[in-house]
C-alpha cells in the first residue's frame, strides 16, 4: 500500500537525502518536505531544484511535527544525530536513514530508542559517483534493492511504513540482521573499495598509460573513483568486518604470491578457478 | 596503406586466431588461410565459420609457402612454436603473435630469429569472456588498441606489415618495448586479474547473497570469471613483474590495514584519495 506523510524531514539534503524528497513528491507521497542541512548554499539547491518544500538549520527544531524522518548524512553523524533528535521526535514518527552500515547505529538505537522501536535502519542500495542535490534524481531509488533492519524490538507497524515508503519510491526490499548486513557487505562492498583503491595506487608508479590500460583495469578500480571522506568514514563504522575481510584477502594473495614464485602452473589454475567459482556463486544466488 | 598476402597461416584458430581469419577475408587482405590446430573439432567449426579455407595439423608443413604466419595459441606455447618453426618458414615471411606477455617470447626472438628480424611481436588488447572459433568475429579487433614491438634488429619493411595488418583490421596501433610492456601490463592487467581474484574468493565465504551484491562488486570482480588455465599460463610467463606489482600491492593494502586498524580517518582519507588521484592518472593520460 502506498503510504502517505503530512509533514517528512530529511536531515542532510545531498543526493540521497535530496533524490528522496524528489522521488517522494514525484509521487505525491508527502504534503510537506522539510531539509535540514549546515550550509545554507546546499538547502537553496534542494529548494530550487524542489526536492523539499522548506529548508531548516535546526534538526531538533525540525523533527518536532514529522511524521516521518530520514536520516541521509554521512554514516559517521548517524548514532549523534539520533541521540540529538530523539528528545523531539513525537511518539508517532517513523524514523528511519540511508547509512551503508547498520550494526553500530542499529545496536546504538536499540540501547537508546523508546520500545517498541520506531526507528528503523534502512541501507537503500543505490549510488552514483555523483553528489550533491544539484543532481537528484526522483528515479535515484527505482531498480534498486533498499536493505531493511529486522529486530524483535521493532514496532512492527513502523517497519512496514519504512518498507511500504522504499516499495513507494520503487525499490526492492530485503530484510536483513543489522550484524549480518555489516559483515556481509564487508565482503561485498566496503572490502572491494579498499583493494580497488589498493590496485589503483599500485598502477600508479607508471603515471600516464591510457593505451596500455583494457577493460579489466577500468572495471576493478572504478570504484577507486569515489568520494574519500565517505569511504574513510564508512570504514571507520565498520572496522571489525573489514579488518577480518582484508586480512582474509590478504591470505589469499599471499597464496597467490607463493603459488608464482614457485612456479607452479596447477596450483595458481586452481586459485584462478576458486575466484571464479566463488564469484559465481555470490553473484547467481 | 591496406597490405595483401597470398597466404596466412593462423596458428591455433580460438576466439582469437578465427577472428583474425574472419577480419582478414571480410576486408580481402587475404587470397588464402590455412588454419593450424591440434584438435580437428576445433578445426572444423572455424572452416564451418569461414575463418579459415583449409586445416592443417602441422605447423611445420603450413608455414612453408605463407608470406604471413600469425601465432595465436596460449601464452605458453609460443617459445616452442616459434623453435619449431622456424627451419621452415621462407625468409620473406612475416612472423607475429598475439600473446598477452611480451618481454620472454620477443628476448628469445632477439636471440634465435634471422636478423634483420621479420617475427614482430605484437599484443591486440581486444578480449572476450568467450572462447573458441564458434564466437569469431569479423570486427572483435575493431576499435582495440594493439601493441606492436618496438626494437633495433627488427627488419622496417617486416615490422610496418604488421603495423599494416592491424591497422587494416580496425584497431589502433601503439609502439612499445616488449620489456615495458610486461612491466606495465603487469600492473594494469595481470594483478588486476589476481586481486580480482582474490576478492572473489574472499567474498565466497558467505556463499549466496545476489541481494547484498551491488555494482561495485560485480565491476570489481568481473575478471574473476576468466578462463584459469589462460591466466595462469600468462601469469607465469611474466612472473618476476607480477611479483613486483604484487608485493607492492600488498603492501598499499597493509597501509589500509595499519590506517583502519588505528581507527586513523585521516590516513584512511589520504590513502582513498591517493587511489582516485593514481586512477585518474593512470586512464586519463
Amino acid at each position: 500500500m502506498k503510504p502517505h506523510f503530512n509533514r517528512v524531514t530529511i536531515i542532510g539534503v545531498g543526493l540521497l537525502g535530496a533524490s528522496l524528497g524528489l522521488a517522494m513528491k514525484a509521487r505525491r507521497l508527502a504534503a510537506h518536505v522539510v531539509g535540514v542541512g549546515h550550509r545554507m548554499i546546499t538547502l537553496d539547491t534542494a529548494l530550487a531544484r524542489r526536492a523539499i518544500d522548506e529548508a531548516s538549520l535546526d534538526a531538533a527544531a525540525a523533527v518536532k511535527d514529522a511524521d516521518l524522518v530520514v536520516l541521509c548524512t554521512p554514516v559517521v553523524r548517524l548514532i549523534g544525530l539520533l541521540d540529538a533528535i530523539r528528545p523531539y521526535c513525537t511518539r508517532e514518527a517513523v524514523v528511519t536513514d540511508v547509512g551503508s552500515t547498520k550494526a553500530a547505529l542499529c545496536a546504538h538505537a536499540v540501547r537508546t530508542w523508546p520500545t517498541p522501536r520506531r526507528f528503523v535502519g534502512s541501507h537503500p542500495m543505490a549510488g552514483s559517483e555523483k553528489f550533491g542535490p544539484e543532481h537528484a534524481d526522483a528515479d535515484f531509488y527505482a531498480g534498486s534493492v533498499c536493505l531493511v533492519e529486522t529486530g524483535p524490538d521493532l514496532d512492527t507497524a513502523a517497519r512496514e511504513v519504512v518498507v511500504a515508503l522504499w516499495r513507494a519510491v520503487d525499490a526492492r526490499v530485503v530484510d536483513i540482521d543489522p550484524a549480518l548486513h555489516d559483515e556481509v557487505l564487508a565482503h561485498t562492498s566496503h572490502l572491494p573499495h579498499v583493494v580497488a583503491s589498493a590496485l589503483a595506487r599500485t598502477a600508479a608508479r607508471h603515471g600516464k598509460a591510457p593505451d596500455l590500460v583494457g577493460k579489466g583495469f577500468h572495471d576493478t578500480t572504478r570504484i577507486a573513483d569515489s568520494r574519500p571522506e565517505i569511504w574513510s568514514e564508512i570504514c571507520l563504522t565498520n572496522r571489525e568486518a573489514i579488518l577480518a575481510a582484508l586480512a582474509e584477502c590478504q591470505g589469499n594473495l599471499e597464496q597467490f604470491r607463493a603459488a608464482l614464485a614457485a612456479e607452479d602452473g596447477p596450483a595458481l589454475e586452481r586459485l584462478f578457478e576458486e575466484g571464479r567459482a566463488a564469484r559465481r556463486r555470490v553473484i547467481e544466488g
